[in-house]
Order: structure tokens, then sequence, then C-alpha cells
């Protein structure tokens, strides 16, 4: 366990100065918290591809002032020169991770900023850009605060809470979306009882989400994916919270591959399963699940994590989904910043943008 | 992959002319298949506490192979001095892995052949009890070969069957058992598809089951426990297979933890699930599954999976049960080497019983 509780860390953040963005190094936790420092695309699109930083808020976050920084360096005061230059940054970030939606949206919300102040000189472009780059990441942070509040409505102290990945403080610039109920009911006293799935192929739920919860001094129990219909079955469990990669308009959700597993468990045990959601990571634009293109990962996440002796035969096919689709009819609610849906989502999702465009709603 | 195929070696074998027990050493898998020879009750115990022979069946017989090699050296014509020596180094055997019924239940059996040969001479005493190891050895292979064909009689070729843990020929003396309906099918040109789920935390199902199914030439893909969903969801699964730890009257089942967890996913996704249970590992004694006590193992094990790495951080609690209960209403059909039993299973595995005592019924 590292000395410092990880809350003193920043997952993401912009060091301008330096023309640098600043992150935690996830694929050390939990063994070592180290920060590093990113310049280049070519540094960038590593960090989001060997999942450096993770977590759809935190990548958005990340690519956000990733693109501003490369942006900073195009040198040049024709804005058609600069877009054109902008675009291939942007695009070649954007193929780091297919399946987050926020990638692509913090992308485009970076973009936009370029459009929509096209007639500025450059310079005021790239000041714009920093200034939106830095609003996304305070807009985070007090999005999954919300997320909490409205989360916390859901539980009562003393509550099991089974969680799945890793939707915590790592994912997002603080918080977490499905650990800030947990991190909220912590600073309350309402001394929750959390179990981590340890999350395979790449062990998030084990390597950072008892890690953190555990350094934030939270009663977390680490447990194998597949033991999560023992913990229900013996009641341990009052309420699933997890986040999610995308939520189609009818409430199946992408997520980390397991949450369907998870769920459907949860339902044979009766236990309520939220999807803690930014409005952002909802895709009205999708209709359903089977409209979301899974991410599929390489063999060798799942055969080599034994450095010492091989932990399967070589050259055994391998099937690696990142992500699985959670059905709608398995889940009780979407816990976003301006309130939780509920069934039937096509339209309660709806009335959360409505809430969204009028300004209201958002949890203070 | 290696050379030769895993068919080609047995799991347990008697080498009497060298005084040897002979056994695949387990804990080198899938990295190098290796036969060792076992001479004394030191080496012999060291191999079953150390799982360099593991799965029920194959205990039981290495432990009758074992004492009948102890026992053979046993120097005197004098049966009460026998007989002593022969107590003593079976409660030793049976001290290496204590709650293993199979360890003691096949010590007990040949414990049997001395106390009913006891006015025979000493010499002839010895070789019943070789003729009764071997015996052992046979009907295990008769059992897993009668599953087979009632567990072949549940697919059709070119079917896709899911499996978790290891019941397979490494698990027994050979075909194993969830695994006999795929060797058979195998041996009939049935071209199943065959996904292993890794099992943690000990991955039996990824440095056991997949290899030996690779090794054999069937088509096996690995996948971590959490995608069974997906792989169910996308149509690829026909059937589950699995092994059992115990069954209860009421056809509750004992089997690796994440078993239930399979099952009631295959629930959702209407895949059958197929319990592959000698009758030896059916107890009518426990009424129901929650008279089953559920073994606890080491957080180590669910920690310690990484050496250069640590992959949980350093105190956190971990829960590690070895096993789970799956409800009898997840249950398609129990295979047992009389038949395959159905709900409901309190009458239907009485009649399992009723044919075993007829001495009718086993597959030839």
């Amino acid at each position: 366990m590292n000395e410092r509780n990880i809350m003193d860390y920043e997952t993401v953040a912009l060091d301008d100065a330096n023309n640098a963005l600043v992150i935690i190094d996830q694929t050390l936790l939990p063994g070592r918290t180290e920060l590093i420092s990113l310049h280049t695309a070519q540094e960038i699109w590593d960090a989001i591809y060997l999942l450096k930083v993770r977590g759809a808020p935190a990548i958005g976050v990340a690519a956000a002032f990733g693109i501003y920084l490369l942006a900073k360096q195009i040198q040049t005061d024709d804005y058609a020169v600069f877009y054109e230059e902008f675009r291939k940054q942007k695009d070649y970030l954007n193929s780091a991770r297919p399946t987050a939606v926020n990638l692509s949206w913090a992308l485009n919300r970076m973009e936009q900023v370029c459009v929509q102040n096209q007639d500025l000189p450059v310079a005021e472009i790239k000041d714009k850009l920093k200034a939106e780059s830095i609003l996304m990441k305070e807009e985070d942070i007090h999005v999954c605060k919300a997320i909490g509040e409205y989360g916390l409505t859901l539980v009562k102290p003393g509550d099991g809470i089974l969680t799945h990945c890793n939707a915590g403080q790592l994912a997002t610039c603080k918080y977490g979306t499905a650990t800030a109920p947990i991190y909220l009911g912590q600073e309350r006293g309402y001394h929750f009882r959390v179990f981590a799935d340890e999350t395979r192929p790449l062990l998030q739920g084990a390597r950072l989400t008892s890690y953190e919860l555990y350094s934030s001094g939270v009663d977390v129990t680490l447990i194998c994916d597949n033991m999560s219909a023992t913990v229900m079955r013996n009641g341990w469990v009052n309420a699933v919270f997890v986040g999610c990669d995308r939520v189609a308009a009818n409430g199946d959700t992408a997520n980390k591959i397991g949450t369907s597993v998870v769920a459907t468990v949860a339902k044979r045990y009766h236990v309520p399963v939220y999807i803690c959601a930014p409005t952002s990571t909802i895709d009205m634009n999708t209709p359903t699940g089977a409209d979301i293109t899974i991410e599929q990962r390489p063999a060798h996440e799942v055969t080599d994590m034994w450095y010492e002796k091989p932990m399967a035969p070589a050259g055994v096919k391998v099937f690696n989904p990142a992500f699985d689709v959670t059905d709608h009819d398995l889940i009780a609610g979407i816990v976003t910043e301006y309130g939780i849906a509920r069934e039937p989502y096509t339209e309660s999702l709806r009335e959360i943008f409505a809430l969204k465009k009028a300004g209201k709603g958002i949890c203070p």
C-alpha cells in the first residue's frame, strides 16, 4: 500500500507550462503510483491504447488536454491549415479506443471550439481550446459528484455494494462514477461494505478499484468475478453500482466484459443493478445494444499474466471481448448527473436530456 | 504445444515392476508434460499435497496404487504386524488432503481388502491389494466412458459446448467426466466447438482443460469466466457440461466456484446445463445444497498470481470460497454412469441408485 492516499493524486492533469498531459500510469498500479508526462501525439495515443489512462471520463479529459496540447504546437496563423492539421491529430487520437464514446465526444467538442471560433486568430482559438479542456475537467468532477448524490439516495448506511471493473476516481477526474456514492457515503459515515470484482483479464477491479477504495479507508473485499453469485446468495449485497462505456437510447448498456454476467446473477438474487452514467456516455443515436460495436482485444491479455509459468498452452485460441452489453431489463436505474432514469428508458433518458438542455436538475 | 497428444499419457499408472506410481506432474502443466515416478510414502504424500496429482477420481486411484506399493514393501509374514504397518501408511497418505473424500474412500476400500482377507498369507493379501487398485482404475475409466456415452446423446455434431474448471482426463484416469462426451465426440468426428472458462483463481480451465483439449486436437477456445454471457448471447453455446464435487439428494450441486454463475447465465440464454456426476459424488444423505459446507481457501490464491507485479494492494481483504452451489432448478440434467437424472431429482436420483444396486443400466 502506498503511503499517500490515492485521493491526493490527480488522475489527469494539464501541465501547460511544460506542454504536458500528466497522468497516473495505471498499468503500474497497485505496485507503484507514478505520474508520467506525455508530450507527443504518439505518447498520448499509446497511453490511451495501452490503458495507462483508462475509464471513459478520464479518457475524455485526457483526449481534450491532449488535443489542446497538439493544437498548441501547430505552427501557422492560417485557420484552414490549422484546422486541417487539428483534424488529422484528432482522427489519430480518436483511433486509440473504438468503443469508448467519450473519446470521440471529447474530441468532437474540442473540434467545435475550432469551428465556432474560426474567425478568430489561431492564437485565440488555442486559448479557447485550453479553456474548454479545463472546463471539461471541472464538469467531470461536478458530474461525478452529482451522480454520487443521486446514487446515495438508492442505498442506506451499512449496505453491501458490489462493483465491477473500475469506474472509480482513477477512471475520472475525481470521485469516479460507480464509486461516487461510495466515497460520498464514506465522507458521511455510511460504512458501506464493498465487494470489488477483480475483473479479468486486466484486473482493473483488483489493481485499481480495490486499491483506491482500500487506500481511502473503505471496507472493501476483493473477489474473483465468478464469486458474485456466492456473495449475493449470502445476502451480502444490497445494490450493484457499475459504470458504463456507452448507454443506448433504450437503456442497453455496454460496459466492461462481465457486467452483464453480474447483472444476470443480480436479477436472480433480487439485487438492483444501477448504471452510473454521465450523460456524455448516453448515446441517443444508438438505438439498442445490438448497435454497439464491441472491441476485441489481443489473446495475450488472457494468456500472459504469469511471468514465470505459462498459464495456458501456447497457441490455444482465445476470445477476448473488452465489453459486453447488459440488456435494459436487467437494469434497475441509470444514475446520471441530472437524476435517475428508470424503465422505460426510451422515455426517461429523453427526459434526462430535456433537463440537461434546460440546465435544470443537476445536483449542487 | 507438446508433440505428444495428452491422450498418449496416463494421468495415474502403476509400474509394478519398478515399484513405482507414475503420474503426470500437473504442477508443470501446461508448460511441460513430465511423467514422474514415485516410490516412497513421502514422495506419494507430497505429490497429493502439492497437487501434482489432483481431481477426486485421480487422487483416489493414485492413493490406491500408492498404498499397494507401500504395503508390498512391508517385510513380514505376520498379519498383525503387516496390518499395523498398513494402517500407519494409510493414515499418513490420508493426511495429505484431509478434505478430499475420494482419498479416504479409496484408502478405506483398500483397507477392507486387508481386513476381509486377514486369514490368507500376507503375500496373497498383497496380490489382492494390487488387483483391487487396478480394478479401481478400470472402474474409473468405465464410469467416465459411460458418462461420456450418455452425455453424447444430449448434443449433436458441430455443437458449441462450454465447460468450467477441469473435470477432464487429468482429473480422472481417462476421458474425464465433463470432457468425456467431448472426447468420445472427437473420436467420432462430432467437431464440437468447446469454450473453456479459465476458472479463477487457480486457472484449472486455462492450465489444464484448454491444455488437454487442445493437445487432443479438440477445437477449444479459452475465455475468462466473465465472458460466458457473451459467448452464449452470440449463440455459440448449445450446452454446458461441468463436473461436480458433491450432488445433494435434491439435485443441488456443489462444484468449482463460478459454476452457479455459468448456470444462471445459461438459464437466461436457454442453454441447458448438465452436471457430469459419477454416482460416487452423489450424496443422498445430504438433503440440499444448503447442507454442503463450502471450503474457504487462502487469500494469496486470488492476490498472488503475478510474480513480478502485485495484482492487488497488499493487505486488502479477500473472500475466496473454493466451491459454490448451483440450485437444481438451473440444472437440465445430471449425467451419471447409470443414465441421466432429470427433475424432480429427488425421485430420479433415487432411481439411478436403484439401477446401480441392481447392476443395470451402466453403458457398455
